[in-house]
C-alpha cells in the first residue's frame, strides 16, 4: 500500500462533510494529518533502514540520515503549526487529538521496534494478539485521528460521542488497512506493493501472516520455521516460493485476510449509530472498502 | 556548555515571575521548553554523529539510531502536549510561540548542516555574519522562546510588546551563549566542556573563533589554514597546540568573546524598558552573566 493516495486527508474531509462541514473547515486538519503521516514515513524508513518506498529511494538513502531526520522533524512541527493556525477552540481540540494520536503511534512503533529481536517460536515469540495491539497503535491511531479531527472541525462540530464514534471507525479501518498491507507485503504485485514479491519474508519481518502461520502448530508451520531459521537474516532467496506456499498452507494469508475483513465490518458498524445521511454513510463505507480491497 | 543546568526552564520561570506570575502558571512552559531542548540534543547528536555529551555516551551511540530517533520524536510531541494541556487561550499562544521557535531552530540547523561541506577559505567560505545568523536561529530561537513563553504565561499575561521584549532579551542571550559555547568547545576544560580540549578543531567544526580567525587575513590565518587543510578530516592531533595558539593570535578567541559580550549587553538593555522590579531585573541580569561567564 503506501501508494501516496492520501487516504488520511480524504478521511478528514469525508467525516467533516458527513457532519455537515465545509471542506475549507477541514483543510487544516487534512493538511496536518498528511504532514504527520509523511513525517512518520520518513523517520520509519530511517529506523527500519528501508531503502525503497513507492518504488523510489527513501529520503535517508538518497540524502543521508541527517537531512532526512531534520526533514521529518520539520514535517512534524509544520503539522502542529498548521492545525493550530486558525487559533479557534476547535483547532485546539484538534491539536490535542493529534498529539495523543502521535503519542499512541510512538508507543506502537517502540513496541514494534522490539519485534525483530524476538524469536520466531517459543514463549517469547510475538503473538498475533500483540501484533494487533501494535498495529492498532502504530497504524490505527493516526487513521482514527483523521476521522475524529474531521468530525471536530465540521460545521457545528461533532459531539464528543460522535467524535469518539468516528475515531472507532477509523481505528478499525486502520487495523484492517495494516492487515491488508501485510498481505501485500508478501503477495502484492511489485508495482502496487512498491517492493518485490515476498519482501517482508526475505527481510524476516514479523508481520501478521507470518506470525499467525507459525502459531498454527501445523506441519507447514514447522517447515516454515526451518526456512526462516536459515540464517540470522531470514530465509534464503531460493526458498521464497516454498515459504510463500507454506504461509498459505498454514493459513497465514487467510487469517490475515479474515482479520482485515473483521475490522472492516466493525468499522462500518461504527457508522450505523451516527446521525449522517445515507450518502455520507455510503462514502465512508466505500472508503473502508477501498482501503482494504485486495486487487492490488 | 550543555551541562544540563536547565537554563531554559529557569528563564521561563524568571520572566514569568518578573511579570508577577506564579511558578505554577509557568510550569507547563518550563517543562515543554526543556523537553524540546532535549529533543533537539538527541536528534542533533544523531545528525552530527557525536559520540559524547556531558561526558557520557550519546543516546544513539549507546542504543542505536532507531531508538534515539524515536525518543527524540517522543520528547518533541510530549512538549507540545504538555504546553497545550491547560487548554487555555494563553496555552494556545504559548504553543504558537514554541512551534515558530522550533521552525526557526530547524532552519538554523539546516543551514548549519551545510557548513561542513563548505571550504575553509575563498568566496564560498562560511562568513562570521552567516554564522551569527545560523546561531541566532539554532540557539537563539529557543532561548528567546523560553523568555517569551514565561511572559505569556505570567499573571495577567504580558502585552505583545512586553513579550517581544522578553524574546529579544532571550535571543541576544542565545547568541551570546552560543559564542561562549564555541570558545568552550576549543579552550574549555574537559570536565566542564564535556569533551576534550580543542575537540571542535580536531573535528573541523566551523565555529565562530575558527571562522573569524581565518577571515582575519593575518599570517597566523594563513598558517592555520595549512594546518586545517592537513586532511579532509581536519588538522592532525599533533598540530593541535599550534593551531590553538594560531587561533588566539588571529583574534579568533578574543573576537568570539567580544561577540558574546556584545550580545550579553544587548540582552541586558532589552530589560531596561520593561515594567519589572529591580529585583527581577537583577535576576535576569544575573542569568545573562551566568550563561556567558568564562570560568568554565
Amino acid at each position: 500500500m503506501n501508494n501516496g493516495k492520501a487516504v488520511r486527508p480524504a478521511l478528514v474531509y469525508l467525516s467533516a462533510e458527513a457532519l455537515g462541514g465545509f471542506p475549507q473547515q477541514a483543510t487544516p486538519g487534512a493538511v496536518a494529518i498528511e504532514l504527520v503521516h509523511n513525517f512518520a514515513l520518513v523517520h520509519d524508513d530511517i529506523i527500519d533502514r528501508d531503502s525503497f518506498r513507492r518504488n523510489r529511494h527513501t529520503l535517508w538513502k538518497k540524502f543521508g540520515i541527517g537531512p532526512a531526520l531534520l526533514t521529518g522533524d520539520g514535517l512534524h512541527i509544520l503539522a502542529i503549526d498548521t492545525l493550530l493556525d486558525p487559533g479557534t477552540a476547535r483547532a485546539r481540540t484538534a491539536v490535542g487529538l493529534l498529539t495523543r494520536a502521535m503519542i499512541a503511534t510512538l508507543h506502537g512503533q517502540a513496541h514494534d521496534m522490539g519485534f525483530p529481536h524476538r524469536p520466531w517460536s517459543g514463549p517469547t515469540a510475538v503473538t498475533p494478539e500483540e501484533y494487533r495491539q501494535a498495529a492498532g497503535a502504530k497504524t490505527g491511531a493516526l487513521i482514527a485521528c483523521s476521522a475524529a479531527i474531521g468530525a471536530v472541525l465540521a460545521g457545528g462540530g461533532g459531539t464528543p460521542r460522535q467524535v469518539a464514534r468516528f475515531a472507532a471507525y477509523g481505528r478499525h479501518l486502520g487495523v484492517a488497512f495494516q492487515c491488508t498491507d501485510d498481505v501485500i507485503g508478501l503477495w502484492g504485485k511489485p508495482e502496487t506493493a512498491g517492493k518485490p514479491v515476498g519482501s517482508d519474508l526475505l527481510e524476516a519481518r514479523k508481520t501478521l501472516p507470518i506470525i499467525t502461520a507459525l502459531a498454527s502448530g501445523t506441519p507447514a508451520a514447522g517447515r516454515l520455521l526451518e526456512l526462516l531459521s536459515h540464517s540470522e537474516e531470514g530465509p534464503a532467496a531460493d526458498d521464497l516460493p516454498e515459504a510463500l506456499d507454506l504461509l498459505e498452507e498454514a493459513s497465514g494469508r487467510s487469517a490475515a485476510e479474515a482479520q482485515a475483513e473483521h475490522h472492516m465490518t466493525a468499522a462500518v458498524q461504527c457508522l450505523a449509530a451516527l446521525p449522517i445521511s445515507a450518502a455520507a454513510r455510503d462514502e465512508l463505507h466505500a472508503m473502508a472498502l477501498y482501503m482494504t480491497r485486495r486487487d492490488r
